[in-house]
């Protein structure tokens, strides 16, 4: 069995012994550790996992860590077994790119989550949720029903006890109460190279602007609109020959991309968020 | 003997066909034509360079493009031989980087410039031009002395006959007069990924923001701050482990690499400006 | 309507003026233009894109083109009209990724081809193809059916007219019989940057050899093994921190777009083949 | 005072809680810490840095950990200081840009080395060494000289206490004496992106293939040709319009930046060497 814990606190002096002493004496053998200090923050995180050979009690094992180690140094922190699946759920609008991308993997063994369903506003790509066999819910979202959709995707999501939400190029601005359910829980693609280009089209911009290279930005959503902690990011060149319409066929490919690259960081618990930034372990 | 021609004019019917047929009367061949149409503004740019045999008459050459092509169709050209060294001046202020970069390229011959003078608001770099044997003028800009500076800056850009300026970090906004005179031949390097961070101190706002790439812009200079048509952009990853030290350090390379390529391809007559956008031909 | 043509043939003077004035005579209008000229080989390679308004009679377009300028240039030429969607067979063993991404790119109409059928030695992804509404065949490939297989391959080819081939990760090296009737038509994705690591195993080799960057090739099929004329590649970075197993998993990555690249630029019209080297057009 | 210590030892449980109390036993605070395992071959590898209020003697500290730490787990071990400056000789032959490149970034204090001496086998780049006021010695390599000239150069490095050679497009082959004495301490550039066109004009050769992207390699120098272990490598794309001319000045940039990363790897003890392939700690 293995363990993975993602601590961080306040920088001081003898974390990392600790925590490994602390490993040692649950039989457990430290396979991977990878810390770093914000300096100007004065936040030590760390990821480090463990190897049980005896089955260990999960429950009991992060009593014990709270009362050890995480108070005496102040930590926030989480702890993940191997053997739990996270459940994801998919929102999406009319853009099929991502969703494929994202499905092929899955059904490939390569992203390694449950799927309890796909969600959108439109119903455009139900064919597609059909394709690869995963329930499909369709949600309108104007103006009137705008509270009531809320009310429906939170009950949906709670009878599935979804771990966290991929917007897959979902066209809508997802509500505060979401939010507040899903902290650092709901990671979105935005078709630019952030913090260039917030907001609606902006591929037009780039376009016009004139830039050599464009962008896609994956990152957590927050209440500020594009402004989350980014998780990745990836660029490609363009130049004069290319149209708005080239620009988006080229974006396609990195929001595939960079979106994946998000979610299966997400996944291997190797994302943590301080003061609107990420650390991302290796 | 070579002659580049770049033309923009109006999109229209037959423009290729009398430019090489033009060429041919000439008793030019033509060796290289990349052509771009912007389909929105409804504008033709060409690049073509032709090779001639025997010595030709410049003057009459361009004088006869004139009459008989440039009239018909509209055009706006320039007409290069690749017998004439352009004249840089570079303007730097404290950071050596940029500087370096552009030096050792000429010292090497891979830079087919003439070097005529290096000046600065500060003493600083002095030391360099000095390794590589260029004329040093301080010129310093005060509140006070910036009228008297420009004065200066355009004396000397005239006495020595300078075709084009580069900017090779040099800290201060670049007066109005300056431009006027040297239109989209004033190169900036901006060190941001421009529109992202304009203004200064791109690196700070970049760590702030948390992003997980950072990059460098040059272009020409216009009235508005880091806002002219772009001439070359790139782009490098960084982390959570790098500090605001460690962005500018990488950025540092960034800044030498995207300065001098976009200095190459002004120098090879490979830009072209339109609605503050550039071409680059291949 | 719009006619792509393609050509190359021995450098010589007035080549272009002679194409575009032959398109003006057929009431064309050029819409884009590129050419390149191989020197050290002294040949001459151009795509040239032309508009005509009403419809024209291709076959005697083809026919005009041929005695009045190809023979006169030497030239060898394809013409193609924007109005015929090629057909693409797929071949296919026991990966999904390159197929997948490719189904969902020609099921979002991103890549404008016909899919006749999906073909694999094995029946592992006979799922996709039904997912996809595709036909799948199974032609089984050992050595004492070898001969039978590439039998049921070229049938298969001929009777759906298919007109070029992707090897969507097919792990069977494809008989010299079926390069010959698809020469330059056959487009393979190898998973390493060529010419490092031909054959067997390239990951497992770039990992023995300790290198910082995988890549992936696409390239046109010849008799020799991973050797023929270089389409596409692109790299990404590794670290000491990656198993085998995790340059196989970003190396899918690497597959899936430089084949899909390959592929767009050859349904393009985009390459041409010369001295075992492809030009390819912007 | 600022302590690194870079180990490497046959993997096995409680390496890190041992190195971490050993230091906080020594009163230091541990600042960074990276770990490697490389589970094939069973070897465990870390880098440390630690921070030490007072000044502790740096010779004890070293037997203490010898005898407290290293018999026990069976390490190799290297343990510097933050106050010593690596002393690095520059060979070179007649290509100056990896030279000016070098020589900018240790005059602007980027490179934190004392450089004793350049040499070189030509007199062509005498005049930079005097540029940046460094020693130069000449010292030609014939087939009759060889065995006087490796006499020589060893002279002058002991002389200097050289800790370790650079070889900034030196073009002669390093003899077997000269990487015994500098073991894993001779970084060079190779122009190409390795394995890919081993040995003499792989730009010429990278042109013949085709390549669509070309590379620079910088690795240790060991005894067999090009095969040493690789620090860092870089990639650029290059295209059908660019001649075998183009290859080598685009190639001239990858190779500054590359041996520069090397160089700045090496000197920030951010390297070790394991089965003739590198662990970069980020």
């Amino acid at each position: 069995m293995k363990i993975t814990i993602l601590i961080h606190c306040p920088d001081q002096s003898g974390i990392i012994r600790s925590v490994t002493t602390f490993i040692h004496q649950q039989d457990g053998n430290v396979v991977y550790l990878d810390q770093h200090v914000d300096k100007q923050a004065g936040v030590f995180f760390m990821r480090i996992q463990s190897e049980f050979d005896s089955e260990i009690e999960i429950e009991s094992f992060k009593c014990q860590f709270e009362t050890e180690l995480a108070t005496k140094f102040n930590m926030e922190w989480d702890i993940h077994t191997d053997e739990y699946k996270p459940k994801m759920a998919l929102f999406v609008s009319k853009y099929n790119h991502c969703l494929y991308d994202l499905l092929s993997r899955y059904n490939s063994g390569e992203l390694r989550v449950d799927i309890p369903f796909i969600l959108s506003n439109h119903k455009d790509l139900e064919y597609v949720a059909e394709q690869f066999n995963i329930p499909f819910f369709h949600v309108p979202v104007t103006k009137e029903t705008k509270s009531y959709a809320e009310e429906e995707q939170l009950n949906l999501l709670k009878e599935h006890r979804v771990d966290f939400i991929v917007l897959a190029r979902y066209m809508q601005i997802v509500s505060q109460r979401l939010i507040d359910v899903y902290p650092q829980k709901i990671i979105n693609i935005h078709h630019s190279f952030l913090p260039a280009f917030v907001g609606a089209k902006p591929y037009h911009a780039a376009f016009e602007r004139g830039v050599k290279i464009i962008g896609a930005t994956s990152h957590y959503v927050t209440a500020d609109l594009d402004a989350g902690p980014i998780i990745e990011q990836d660029v490609t060149t363009v130049s004069h020959t290319h149209s708005v319409q080239d620009f988006i066929a080229k974006g396609r490919d990195l929001e595939r991309f960079v979106l994946s690259r998000a979610v299966q960081l997400h996944v291997a618990r190797k994302t943590m968020v301080y003061n609107n930034k990420t650390v991302i372990f290796s």
